[in-house]
């Protein structure tokens, strides 16, 4: 069960950072402005934001039984919003990090049998128990990184039963844990063993029978794809995600990661939410997205962690006017980490996105891509009393001083819970 | 004053990375072999380690009055070392941080009088008090990712008076903190403003006025330069390292950062303990290191930092038999990063260094480079009970799951103090 939402004044932040602005991911420019408000308040009434202001005004109408938050010299945002993880697998690749290191490619290590593959064997061997144990204490990882609301991808299973209890943890996971997890069904991550001969039986196996139990069990909110060379084609990404719109879900797409497959445009002819990865896409790719209203989902950190240097391109997103979004990637091939704030440096350092550019697109643009920007993502009137309290006095600094914890504190729906 | 030292048994470490070997840095492939005891146990008294063994051993002989630490599951290291870093200065850079973001160069901001002079500036306003305020919660940060002993550098004061004041903050923070420091005379950092149009005259003040002050109030172990274009050439290298060798300093070398100007082999030639940086290092300077036993320190952070792709050349230095050490570079115009677990996730992910080599690196290795090779970077008997736990059942884990505070408790002269 979740804990009752809690009442709670904040004064006296350094920066509180609103991020607010009217419905809507910010756009392009847009995501420069982050409603800065020196030495801020905010007051949260069971669990809702009640008011933002100066300290001044928030002091002013302070109710006389609530806990004071004193923020003097600590920046205060909305809690991250993490649009792209995968959370829920057994066992880690810690095999493979050595092997690469080595030398050998991810591609290589896949062809091996290695890669996605390793971590469906290990999520198979595990109970449901077991997993849900494991996401708990890599819940607890996210939390303490500042993150409040993340997406959830089943895509370790690869079979009917399989994908459901994956998705069953998420369930579990969203009953107990402080985050609010997104269930995104991904049964087409990977050709499992057992269809490697005949990839289209699996695709009739992810539309005909896991698709419609998904929806029936009401276990998703998104169904998502690996579009790409030896994974999916162009062909069973619109079979499959065609189905899924058809029955209701919600699409976002693992899109030209490896290859530019032109996945952006299809992603758009498709009236998917949000694009993923990106690291090969080209002009006609961001110009279609523009053109569909396709929210890009960057994940510098899988760039990172795979040795590679081709980011995608975050500033000619921008200048498009596109609604960019930053997530993990968090998994245990490509993207081990669950830090929003080394995102936001790899934007920064790697991707020239400005700090301000960066904190956007992983709370506001985040949000809105996981269909809840009228709830969380920005702190305003009516929206949840999500937010992050870090140890410095400029919002610059949590992108600057990097892989250093500067979380001091977390609160969701109002309750301290870091 | 330090505290007393402590006594401590350890016990059931998943892994107990001991280290252990002959006298002398790890060479080459010698980086490999990390001397892993699985269950294992440790007994520390006043401070010293006593025995390193099976936990079966080390039960068997463990006093009635000693407490037990259990460690069941994780892993246990020595402390890190962290042998290039730049701990005291005033002020952060964040500005030109969004600067680069933007697209400007760190060479175009220090032609602007951004840069280094920008925190000499900061540095000379603050007073002692002060600076040593911000160190102490610098090292607060280092602690907390597991360094315990680290080496601190002067050359933000670039003046008799300022380089001698921060030395002495490096003394302080030494008798206070549970970091061992090991301080570093850098007075060849730059060329301060009012030696702009006479760099020779900075050179003949570092040489005639600051080395003997700090060599008579014993103020440092090592004296270092910044030799590179635009800052101090071949031949001020010579002049200054060869006056402090002659006051009986050992040599450290900023060396081959932005350009090959062969510094690796002038180090060598100069007989520097050791030479930093090195990405422009080629194949001879390799080879000139290797001939005169100069340990190459790897500075990962301030290069990924930089947004640049051109990382030393680990995997040569390795094979040619070198020493190699890991550090953070930790500064705030190119290395914001306090995280030796960071450094061993860039060295892995983007030197190729396996993950063993990279803890070699960042322990044992960078012990010996600072002249401490005896006492400490290994769990042996007779060395110093500096170790750190981890979260995690697996050494590789520590770079595999990066910017994740996977640190659980650090030791100190036996005491816990993370």
């Amino acid at each position: 069960m979740k804990k009752a939402a809690g009442s709670i004044a904040l004064l006296h932040a350094g920066q509180l950072l609103t991020l607010a602005g009217p419905r809507g991911g910010r756009l392009g420019p847009a995501m420069r402005e982050l409603g800065i408000i020196p030495d801020g308040g905010m007051l949260v009434r069971n669990g809702v934001i009640e008011s933002v202001g100066s300290s001044e005004e928030i002091a002013r109408q302070l109710p006389n039984d609530i806990d004071v938050v004193e923020a003097r010299g600590r920046v205060v945002l909305p809690g991250f919003v993490d649009a792209h993880a995968h959370p829920v697998f057994g066992g880690n690749r810690v095999d493979e990090f050595e092997l690469r290191a080595g030398g050998a490619s991810y591609e290589e290590i896949a062809a091996r049998g290695g890669g996605i593959r390793s971590t469906v064997r290990k999520t198979r061997a595990a109970s449901e128990a077991e997993l849900l144990s494991l996401a708990r204490n890599r819940a607890e990882w996210f939390l303490h990184c500042g993150t409040t609301t993340m997406e959830a991808k089943s895509g370790y299973g690869l079979s009917l039963a399989e994908e459901l209890k994956i998705l069953r943890v998420v369930r579990q996971l969203n009953e107990t844990s402080p985050i609010e997890f997104v269930p995104t069904f991904l049964g087409a991550h990977a050709i499992p063993e057992e269809f490697r001969d005949r990839p289209d039986d699996y695709v009739d196996c992810v539309v005909e029978e896991m698709l419609p139990a998904v929806v029936r069990q009401n276990l998703a909110e998104y169904c998502d794809i690996f579009s790409e060379r030896g994974y999916f084609d162009a062909a069973s990404t619109r079979r499959v995600l065609g189905a899924a719109k058809a029955a209701g879900l919600k699409l976002r797409m693992h899109a030209d990661q490896l290859t530019n497959s032109r996945a952006a445009a299809l992603a758009a002819e498709l009236g998917a939410v949000t694009a993923d990865h990106l690291e090969q896409t080209d002009t006609a790719g961001i110009a279609a997205m523009k053109g569909a209203g396709v929210q890009p989902v960057l994940l510098p950190a899988s760039v990172y962690s795979l040795g590679s240097t081709r980011y995608p391109q975050a500033r000619a997103m921008i200048e498009a006017g596109l609604a960019v979004v930053l997530a993990t990637d968090f998994n245990p091939g490509s993207s081990p980490t669950p830090s929003i704030p080394m995102v936001l440096s790899l934007a920064v350092t790697q991707m020239k996105m400005l700090p301000a550019e960066a904190v956007t697109a992983a709370t506001i643009n985040g949000a809105y891509s996981l269909g809840r920007g009228d709830r969380i993502g920005s702190l305003e009137p009516g929206k949840r009393g999500n937010f992050c309290v870090f140890d410095c006095e400029d919002y610059r600094e949590i992108a600057y001083w990097f892989a250093l914890p500067l979380v001091h504190s977390v609160y969701v729906n109002g309750n301290r819970e870091v």
